[in-house]
């Protein structure tokens, strides 16, 4: 059924991307940090949704996340009862990408890890595919940090798509949402590895599930694995409600006629170009 | 009062975004760097004002640093009675954008430091908020490093933004002012870390005084703690003065009617593009 | 007879710059690390296929790899008869660059290895040239590193190419395909060096074979040799495929006459810009 | 009699801001590596090539180094006699953009050396400001490493400025001359630095002679000082005469009246925007 429908074909391949992106976690893990380091990881991840993002755009719009689709939900913006087929749709997406990443580290990670798929410790390998918290993260501040991140990634994405705000180049939509993504890298990457979107922390972990990592992917942390599915929905609509009502509340008491605006846009030509 | 002022609001959002930016710095110093490195800590700072820049340009513009706000007001472009409370707002914003630092790195904070609030030694966790002087630096030097920086910084702040001098595509200027503030961070890092912003480094220095580093924050460095306020101020006016000098009195000398630079773009149209 | 063509000159100096790019390695390699590191290595590979891009896109397009013209010709957008004359121009313009390379890196390359040209060991040289694979690699592994990542990065090259899927700015594709390799090399790179491209791989390889280091060049790795020509054929023609099942078919289920698309830029120029 | 001149003025400022962009090499030595790395100071010397052409580029055009306004005199594309107060003003504005950077980091290079201004060794501090030999290089490696990596990077340059290969957008070129920058950093940069241009080696070898480095500063690698001012010129003549021989011949052979290319870029509004 789903996959009579294009849009989630292109999540399907959409979350492949973003999650082949994070083959950077694999290639620096693997390779005990010859080809690459902590920066090329965060590259990786970024890299990857921009091109997620350019192969899906002209199709699919700008929905990358369950927690973005929720917001437009709540804002009105988007029908719920697409909510859950665009979810299940990123999930499968995420696990199949998964499946790839393993797929092509299959010898890296065998030799890395001596045949043994370990969750903890030195040859822990778990870690390429979905988050777990550092040993000085409380649960509590896991949470914290989740919503916090989350709130301010998600008022990031709904500006950079306000028109009314300002105006961007054609193209450099997708670049400046992974250069966001890699801004949660570098600063609010080492608490818990950033994962912001549920979908792409909760596919590749029900794959490694199934893989042969066991259950202890969901025991590990003192039962991490549902803070990065909850926090990030919290989080996002934190983001998007503080966006508008600081700036959207004002674009309302300063409204504009479509004509004024074809008009601002002429003006500009004239001055800005 | 200030919170029913859209542009007040804004400097809060705008300052939490650029500072928590730097909990790049959180995240290398207590990962002791293994989640990061000199660079990374300089790309959360360019990465941080870029945000800050996208969320907030469509309603406060470009006032990002109260030392930006005061050019402006000396060049007589912006109103003297709106310094004090524009600079008030980036002040509170950055001290609650400090606290968020915290909040969020709280549990790695007191892992990293045994539970001590430090501000020198191998420890020390001061340096994440706000800019201490290396030791090799002299007061004197600290001085000429701040001038000479904050002059090269807004001289290449006020030339972005004169449109005389050469378009911009719509979005790239958040962009390029995140670059410029990473090259700041490269070239000109290593004496006291670059703050070159008053706001940004007196708002989380009196956060770190009140919750719990003390006020070794204002004795640390001979009291080191008034440089990154006056110099950026100095450095800040001689580089708006000499970009007027050199380019703008040159614009002057050749000037062109608005009917002018509407035809040259038409021709340019034709031409470049 | 073909340096009467230009499109087969610029093939020459297409591969010569983006083999300089790969100077990146032997400056890595010979300075032992000191001068650069694994992601230096990327920056430089991705950088010379920019500016190879720029340099001859006036005139040649955007061929860049004998798998993209295998795609086109598959795809029927590229005359078959010309698809080996492009190809030989591609290997002879890397075999020249890899020549420029080893002339411009002579002195480093005799100093690291104390003038034994080597395939494998701590002074082998000849990865500086093309790919070989990691000791963990198995032959069936690098089969699919190769077809997964020249599958994902010929959909996303066809993707970025496809105006109906969005258009991009003038000058932003040369970047965003540099991008592109970067992400392959931060991502999909640890395996076996991401060669991607079959005439930059054999080019070079050929030129080390004639230089000095043997017939090691073509035994290293079990006759690893074809792998980096066959795997990236069959990948290639996977994700262009892929590209047309699920997108391009989607574009031509909502056909546009030129007209419509017309009348939508000049809507989108009120709306967008 | 140069001051009056506007040209002279901002060639002072732009050298200054290039030279200010090679202060990143001051900050990883003297910081001996905590402050930053190969690549940081590659990014140095990229931005603030970026930031002095976007502050200049409203007045001076792109006159970024004596080599290309050579090579624009011998396409004829600017008179001869301006060349030697050009170049002049090029040396005047190094050797004052190397007395800030030795300004601002006086501290920490006193610090550094123990007072000690030395050209080779472990604390050698001359490589801050102009370029010598790696160990390995020979004479005529030295010559060959300048003359290729000279011809590419006006080869670029070139390109890059040729609007009929292809237009950029407004406020690209300068950061792409600044990518191009760090290609060389990152892929020419170990046999001696990538000088790239005489006024920005000799002005600060200069300077360094005057500010205590002593006569060694021209001594050193067997009297090199010369090489990165020689070879540049030749590199040069040689990439703009292989564009000219490659590209532009191709433009010549298919000419197009204005008229052609106005209706051209009429229709390309339509197809790809």
């Amino acid at each position: 059924m789903c996959l009579q429908n294009y849009r989630c074909r292109l999540f399907f391949l959409f979350m492949h991307l973003q999650l082949i992106g994070s083959g950077a976690a694999a290639q620096v893990i693997t390779s005990r940090g010859t080809h690459g380091n902590y920066l090329t990881i965060q590259l990786g991840s970024a890299l990857g949704a921009v091109f997620g993002i350019f192969v899906a755009r002209g199709v699919s719009g700008a929905h990358l996340n369950p927690v973005y689709s929720l917001s437009l939900c709540v804002l009105g913006r988007h029908p719920w009862r697409k909510l859950p087929l665009y979810s299940l749709s990123h999930l499968v997406g995420a696990f199949l990408g998964a499946a790839t990443v393993y797929l092509q580290y299959y010898d890296a990670i065998q030799a890395f890890s001596g045949g043994e798929l370990l969750v903890a410790g030195p040859n822990a390998t778990a870690g390429i595919f979905c988050s777990y918290p550092a040993d000085h993260l409380s649960f509590w501040g896991g949470l914290v940090d989740q919503v916090v991140a989350t709130a301010l990634f998600l008022l990031c994405c709904v500006a950079l798509e306000d028109q009314q705000n300002g105006p961007l180049p054609d193209g450099l939509h997708p670049v400046l949402v992974g250069a966001l993504i890699l801004t949660m890298g570098v600063s609010m990457g080492s608490n818990c590895g950033f994962p912001l979107n549920p979908a792409r922390d909760l596919g590749p972990r029900l794959f490694t599930f199934v893989a042969g990592w066991g259950e202890e992917v969901f025991k590990a942390g003192g039962g991490w694995w549902w803070v990065p599915i909850v926090a990030p929905f919290v989080g996002g609509l934190l983001g998007t409600l503080t966006y508008e009502v600081l700036i959207e509340a004002h674009h309302q008491t300063t409204p504009q006629s479509p004509q004024q605006e074809l008009e601002e846009v002429v003006v500009d030509s004239g001055n800005n170009r």
